[in-house]
């Protein structure tokens, strides 16, 4: 067989898999789910070993130190992938849900039911974990999965796809419920892609380059980010100690993730005040600042933003800053330059609050808290699958339930249409 | 400008008229469109002569007198596109619905929000009240909409189009929030699929041959609905009676919709007895029967089903039956061969219809009920924009909300992450 042919064969094996987890309950989902972090446990030396493969061949290939730490695993990180999964197992089921019912004039009840989405195909980079991380949210959501992982982690991949598997099989599972492609050239990816007759969507995870590759070949629905151009705006009612707690934490405590702060917004009235404080605040934790000309003229230390300045997604200690007319003039900036991301304003303005939460559509919208706070976990999702800043289907963290859909399901008593 | 950079340009201009409509109270919104139900009413004349041109050309490029009668405006049909609109101002609004809030650890307060899509595209043949009818689903889902029609009623769609444009610039609302596009070539089409930036959604309307197009050619994504191959299932407990009744109403009530029976699945424990009461039913309205060999045996006037029957959507008076062994082979069959559209179960038997209701996975699923409800305005939503046969962001009859997404929002009181 080819590798097209293969790859064919793999999700239409997931297609026919699919109709056996959409059947689960959810006892034995969570059972299933229990015995796979057992069996990470078991199997941790196995999968140290397998990963030592794909270390060595790091090194060879020249990986940076940061990407290499990214690869490893050792006994303690198979053990947390092994907890993640008791996590997702401990999370309530959103299969069979029914979010509403009502009753036509004809008597018919017509209610919606959450069912799964079917396959699930996840593509992804070097972390290793993610192959048991997002595996174990598809199976829990009722679907059969496909993963392709990167080529630097497939010694690792398939050793952990290997164990799930044969958990799988001993709760006579069908197997293919969970496959990994083991193919590491690109042709993976793209004959992957292809199959839209048996994958009902795909979610990358991975940097833009990865993303936007999967968008530009995909002939599935893809469920993507591009990257977090996070907001906070001041407003002129903020109150000045809060509003720098806030930044400071948004840009400064894990600046090189999507929703930390990128630029920031002050209102004009309260420039002059909080530039200076904040700017010194920022420059503390040598943050660099680009600001606009207002900006600058009270904090000097500031460089110059350009254009570009209000696009870019730094993910490293920079921060562009623009002082704003008013509200208006802010939320026209952020509709313009926002990423769909996250947004926030500090402010103590009742009228404010309420109409930056219903003026402004990013993924999530924020009043007085810090962008960091934008994650499943922390919304109460439970682990996250990944995070949309499209609006169809799932817009913002997206945990178990976006991986469901919902039908239709009507009682009736032999009603006929008129 | 090329064609090319004219769509652009509409495209772009949508996207900006969108964050206006998004802000509109539901009130502003309900009176926009009773405004354009009174306005297409007060220029029904100049609209049924802008008509006439396309019947004229309709005529001289040789239609069908059924296509011509769906693309005929007369000043009754046109008060019925304003009545239509009027149902829609009466629906609820579904923007700014909170679907549910939530208290964090922390105190967060964390909600999620219903916004609309932002830009919708909508792309049609004949009917030149669609203009209207999916134009105001739009709007009132606040949504901006760029339209494109046929064109053998590009006279039509653009005289309404037009009278509708002033009612938005009457009222202060950018006239770009309701676009047509006034090419009728297909570059009309195909650059309106490369506005990714500007339009959200695509939601086609007609015949299988434009979806397909529109899917192969979109870098937007699309909400689609191939076909509707529906089943019923009688069960061995099936009240007769009620099942010919079902059956019947489900064959012959409108062949030529989708909603329309395809399928007829027996339990083999009642084929004898039902088979010869269901085939003279059916042959009593002319409805030629192709049956596999055991329904054959019971219905000596049906023809002989083939593989390819078994896929048929036939829109006509035709029926594929077929006698399965239980109800996992009736499940079976669905699974295999259905389009995700409407399947109906006819039984007696509680679990049965429980075990129906659960396991079988298309957009509507139905227990003793006729496949013909499945329809937005039968089972309740109101007008209805589409069906969708894919799982991702809408399975099933589209109504309002179908056009709106969510987004969370968070309530704090300077919370920052630890």
């Amino acid at each position: 067989m080819t590798v097209a042919e293969q790859i064919k064969s793999i999700a239409s094996a997931a297609r026919q898999a699919s109709f056996a987890m959409a059947k689960l309950s959810s006892g034995a989902k969570n059972e299933l789910l229990l015995d796979m972090a057992q069996a990470l446990v078991e199997n941790a030396p196995k999968i140290v070993e397998e990963n030592r493969k794909d270390l060595e061949a790091g090194e060879k290939n020249g990986l940076s130190s940061a990407m290499l730490d990214r690869l490893m695993l050792n006994e303690a990180r198979v053990k947390g992938m092994a907890d993640a999964i008791r996590e997702v197992a401990a999370l309530p089921d959103p299969v069979g849900e029914v979010t509403g019912m009502w009753k036509r004039p004809n008597d018919l009840m017509v209610g919606k039911m959450r069912i799964p989405l079917g396959v699930i195909g996840i593509i992804y980079e070097s972390r290793p974990n993610v192959t048991s991380d997002a595996a174990v949210l598809c199976l829990k959501s009722g679907n059969a999965v496909v993963l392709r992982g990167g080529s630097e982690a497939i010694h690792s991949n398939l050793a952990i796809a290997t164990i799930l598997q044969k958990v799988l099989a001993n709760r006579n599972i069908p197997a293919a419920a969970l496959s990994l492609i083991p193919f590491t050239e690109r042709e993976g990816v793209t004959e992957m892609l292809k199959q839209e007759e048996y994958i009902d969507v795909i979610i990358p995870r991975g940097g833009e380059g990865l993303i936007r590759f999967v968008v530009q070949n995909s002939k599935i629905p893809v469920i993507k980010h591009y990257k977090g151009v996070c907001h906070i705006f001041v407003d002129a009612s903020a109150d000045f100690e809060m509003a720098k707690r806030i930044i400071v934490n948004a840009k400064v405590q894990r600046p090189g993730v999507c929703n930390a702060l990128e630029t920031l917004l002050i209102h004009r009235d309260v420039a002059e005040r909080f530039v200076p404080m904040i700017a010194e605040a920022l420059s503390a934790e040598k943050v660099e600042l680009r600001g606009d000309e207002t900006f600058r003229k009270y904090a000097p230390q500031a460089g110059v933003a350009t254009e570009e300045d209000w696009y870019a997604e730094y993910l490293e200690l920079i921060l562009a800053a623009r002082v704003v007319d008013d509200m208006d003039a802010a939320i026209e900036h952020i509709n313009r330059y926002c990423s769909l991301h996250t947004e926030s304003i500090i402010t103590s303005d009742y009228g404010n609050a309420q109409r930056f939460i219903r003026e402004v559509n990013s993924g999530v919208v924020m009043v007085n808290a810090s962008t960091r706070f934008s994650d499943g976990n922390q919304l109460g999702l439970g682990a996250e699958i990944g995070i949309s800043t499209t609006k169809l289907h799932s817009f913002g963290p997206m945990g178990l339930t976006d991986l469901t859909t919902t039908k239709f399901i009507v009682y009736g008593e032999g009603q006929v249409r008129a």
